[in-house]
């Protein structure tokens, strides 16, 4: 016996395609967008209609841009000569957010994990290498996560990187503002003891 | 600094009035769509551009359906003297998948909510008065929700059918299925002593 109707079975299981919606989510969620107004799911529907087609990659850092380059390598105040390496634009978002960060990006849009079948090549890291290759960048701020392949990723990076004459550097690891040391994994808490930084007019 | 492409902030925006959806997890949503191919969003797109159009209230139980009367007021084999009230299509869908009930169903489309200006006339109720007024139903089962809301609105149910001959039920309340008692929480615990059924051959 069909319960739900076809039309709305479609967008439920469209829906249960999205990462961390599952079928009792994804039911909720439709059932929620019939109850509204015909407009909002429409206009929902044309911003998706559209997205793919107004949004391209940068030239230059491939970010998600509607402009190429995007606002931030087209920003003369932007530091081009220093290049933040992230996995994904939403890592690039997070960055942007905390407002110190002054140079430029580059989105590998993804991590090597060999196991799924992404290796070097799927990802914009040949582009890196060039990027670098040009002589217009000085530093090399490597932000994947630091996750098992976020690290891998990373230690690919230094490698390849190794015989150029650019500056490498990782984001600081260690205690997230804020939290108790007693709280704080084993894992982070080894990161902080191996990185700990002198304190200025001490050491 | 305007960093998400506005197409893209749009789509955050549309996906953030979801029930549920946070900024975080709209923006996360939003990246995912716009990795994946373009085909996909388009799907989904045009799943929701004809969601409205193709969907319609029955009628008979106010359910959304393709069909008029649905699937379920359309099939002989259901028992149409015995209407079940329930507030959403999504309670509905609930009970259909346990199997065991073989009546029909009247949907509210709601729960009476003086605090936002959600009286009766704005629920399916004067269309419930009415096809029990007809003299085609010999019960109705009331199954709103055991909240507040729903407690209240079974109870003006209740009470603008009690001069009809209609015979009333309500959904048995009581400890889950497979709970310990000692988890149960109180008000679900009294309901189960008030509501205690008599052992077969006892009593
Ligand atoms: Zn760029
Ligand atoms: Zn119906």
């Amino acid at each position: 016996m069909q319960i739900i109707p076809p039309a709305l079975e479609r967008l439920i299981a469209d829906l249960t395609r999205l990462p961390g919606i599952g079928r009792k989510t994804a039911t909720r969620l439709a059932l929620y967008i019939l109850r509204r107004p015909a407009a909002e799911g429409r206009n929902l529907a044309h911003d998706l209609m559209v997205l793919h087609d107004t949004i391209h990659l940068c030239h230059q850092c491939f970010t998600f841009s509607e402009t190429d380059p995007c606002a931030i390598c087209g920003n003369p105040g932007r530091d081009s000569r220093l290049v933040c390496v992230v996995e994904e634009p939403g890592d690039q978002i997070a960055i942007e957010k905390t407002g110190v960060f002054r140079g430029t990006y580059h989105i590998l849009h993804g991590v090597i994990a060999p196991m799924d079948g992404i290796g070097p090549d799927e990802l914009k890291i040949r582009e890196l290498r060039q990027r670098v290759a040009s002589g217009q960048v000085d530093e090399v701020l490597i932000a994947t996560s630091s996750t098992v392949p976020g690290e891998a990723t990373a230690s690919y990076l230094a490698e390849m990187l190794q015989d150029t004459k650019v500056r490498l550097s990782r984001l600081a690891c260690g205690i997230p503002m804020g939290m108790d040391i007693k709280y704080a994994d084993e894992h982070t808490l080894a990161r902080a003891v191996e990185s700990r930084q002198s304190v200025p007019g001490r050491t």
